[in-house]
């Protein structure tokens, strides 16, 4: 996971590799299952081989120990 | 659609609203079905009530007749 600043707002950012795009495609929809379990909602961006997921606090419009911990399950989906 | 330029790239980009999570998640899978159909792949971008998809071909670096027709069936999928 790398620090990033986006419009002034710092947010958790990592992209995952995969051998296609339907690889890709189920693991943005696991994110997005575990996103609903914990009712918080990252950002997904899906393209061929790749998923980017972005975690950050909108109503902080920063960084929460929560989005740590999202990120960390995030990894877990993968492991 | 609008038509933006991402790294000199030309592409074709539309936002499509939502009510939640889950309803974005599902369009976006629609569109990935499509996407995996066609044999070709746009960007999903997923967040909270919204869904961002980008068209365009990569062997081109910019636009073919058939992100058009792609743009044309993305629409499709929500009327």
């Amino acid at each position: 996971w790398k620090l990033i600043g986006e419009d002034g707002v710092q947010k958790l950012q990592r992209q995952f590799s995969f051998p296609d795009f339907v690889s890709a495609m189920a693991f943005t929809q696991r994110v997005a299952d575990l996103a609903e379990a914990e009712g918080h909602h990252p950002a997904l961006l899906t393209e061929w081989g790749k998923v980017t997921v972005t975690w950050w606090t909108h109503k902080l419009d920063g960084l929460h120990q929560n989005d740590f911990i999202c990120a960390a399950r995030t990894d877990a989906l993968i492991e």
